[in-house]
């Protein structure tokens, strides 16, 4: 398999040389700095009772019992930084998380790239769930694929034709679809990452920014291992 | 002249109905609640000093004081409500504004109408800023904006057949082009307009979202007149 | 009784003058403005699916729905404005809370007023929460209580002595206690005043600042009654 | 010299044992952590053109560019980390930066301990600046510092007989004042410190917040050079 990050043939995840993990047909997520830990957390809560570290098994009960009565700001001294390349309509959602820092790459600026999200399989909308969708078999399910290819290269096609005549890119643009990827890099602390996988990790999201957030969950409890426990058990599903 | 928020016959900006403001082609921005004012602004800003309400002219200079060193605070007990309609590449860029609430209609909930932004005419890249661009003779402008409708109808064909075969909406939804309307309600303090403002009415800015900046600066200047002035003189470009 | 707010002798709070209630010995708790309210945040939350206002039977089941599932956002475009007057220990809980505007009496530039807090009765430490603390019996309640208030007048004795021998308020007022009283606008959204709420008006908050709290709920019934019974009912305690 | 966070003799600053810097009398500053620096602004700002770090000369040159043009968020992803012993007047004015994380010592939950800030001279109030004050020769400035310190042994001699009677921490330190010190960890972005700095190194700012102030840049200048220097030379004082 290739590298969607660094485009070198690797046999696992993540990347070996630039760490990053494929999501989707063409996107990556890669951690470039992290800030903290779990010990991060403990000091920062113990800061004030006045004290400090102490065992290993008391620090542990210690993020139990914040995560278990949402004492949220000792999780916010814990600091993740991404590269992230993603369809837009999953970096749309993604930008609602509003307690993070953002810079994405410049349609206005760059001439974008044909990489277009193609999903494998087709999702039919959910019984239990207006808005959420599950896989099913379509009969026609190559046909629709290929179709959706046929448009992704129709618009682009006209978007290249557009910028040979003239036109600006950020209007050219306009007829680029939703599934095209874009990239960005995502500074973010454990307190509002956990806010985004409660949400975008969860049954009802949309399968697509699941599996962004399924490779975030992955990295926070390498990161975080005592913390991203507790997170599972106490802080996911608010019972 | 059509209102492109509630859809009656006017004659005039904004509509006398709804109170909406046409932008672009099919987009409004619509302030549905106000909350505060120049003297609210004042009020907050005397606090400080133990004090209230003065003369209509002394409040005036205060909130130039207030503005010219950027004491920005006392602007943000003022609030705006806004209804706006954009091209989602506009809503993007809009987004990135994080202090401010927003809610914006679902394209997972909803089926999606057939609402494109076609440009009235064409723009070519700026000379001197490679981001920008400006509006330009383009000989072919009639057979290109007709390209560009095709793309939007070819797109838009095949979203509604995804759908009618049992495609998710949230899934069909990743051909439809960045040029699409969508809806949002926006909540946002002064200051955090003001910047807005900065950003998006300035000349460097895209020039759709330009035309919604200039509709909202139009309403804070009738809501805030003072602020507004003051803005306008002390805080749009700082020197 | 007389209003902390306004001076005047009344009988029953709010004050029927300035609309305030007053809170501790000299403090108080005002509404100034309010935009939004119960149908905002239906307003908001339908805007999402394409719909706007219903029934008041769907409406107000629309509330519980947002408020059990923890959709927060709708909840932003409801926005209280209030003015307070409360002792600064009080005051410094208060501004942790970052998503909301502030403004505050400034001590650097204002010669503060001899206003200070003193309690009706004391408290001990609470035996089930070590930081917590219970009404009880003190033998000697009014000797502590009179040294409290002449340790005041000691204080504020030579704060007046210092500003008379010609020293900056900025630094005589280093010797003024926690328990002088302040006066901020407080303007914040409804979502994050639930989460103020949930936080300071708990069991194990310091009584005097849920005694501050207690009165915001009360607003905030008045001003939001769908919202805030719901809030009571699933929001309040996370079970 | 003995620092004021480990307690060791020292004989320069940073403290070589612990890092930490002495401010005033008896507080401290110190980095806990750094993530990220000036090329990580540089790879954050260049996502959005498409590349990535170029010769040091042109990422430098970025930075300045970046400055000028006040586009923030490129610094928002490298954040500090910082441990700081203040007294309570001047963690007034800190925590009133929002767009950062505290995690304080609770004066509910631990018995403060009776450590009080002395200034080293008094201060008059300024000519140009009612808010603000100067250096000035008082002839009795030893008899006034004398009653500061007699004031807060009273006071502190009250507060440590409440709890020997058995009043609460939380009620009991209502008496404490202004002076008294109080630690904190305090994370932040780049961009974030410096709106601190350049409201709080000011030459209008409180001479004591000034002094921590001066610290973090002295450590913001040697964690990221390039962004420090740029900010003193376009972002400090808006010409």
């Amino acid at each position: 398999m290739r590298c969607n990050s660094c485009g070198r043939e690797v046999e696992s995840q993540p990347c070996p040389h630039c760490g990053a993990y494929n999501v989707l047909d063409k996107g990556f997520v890669r951690l470039v700095e992290f800030l903290g830990g779990d010990r991060a957390v403990v000091q920062a809560a113990r800061v004030s009772v006045g004290q400090g570290l102490k065992t290993p098994e008391k620090d542990r009960r210690l993020i139990n019992y914040l995560m278990k009565h949402e004492h949220g700001t000792p999780f916010e001294h814990a600091v993740f930084k991404f590269h992230v390349k993603a369809p837009i309509f999953v970096a749309r959602e993604w930008f609602r998380h509003r307690i993070a820092s953002y810079n994405e790459i410049s349609q206005r600026y760059v001439e974008v790239g044909d990489e277009f999200y193609v999903p494998d399989r087709l999702r039919k909308p959910s019984k239990g769930n207006k808005q959420a969708s599950e896989f099913a078999d379509f009969p026609d399910e190559g046909e629709i694929l290929s179709k959706i290819e046929e448009a992704y290269r129709y618009v682009y096609t006209l978007y290249r034709e557009m910028l040979e005549r003239g036109v600006a890119r950020e209007l050219a643009r306009i007829v680029l679809p939703l599934g095209i990827y874009t990239q960005f890099y995502w500074t973010v602390n454990a307190r509002s990452l956990m806010n985004f996988l409660r949400l975008r990790e969860a049954s009802d999201a949309q399968w697509e920014i699941r599996q962004y957030a399924k490779v975030i969950l992955r990295i926070f409890r390498e990161k975080m291992p005592w913390t991203a426990e507790a997170w599972e058990k106490l802080g996911r599903k608010r019972p």
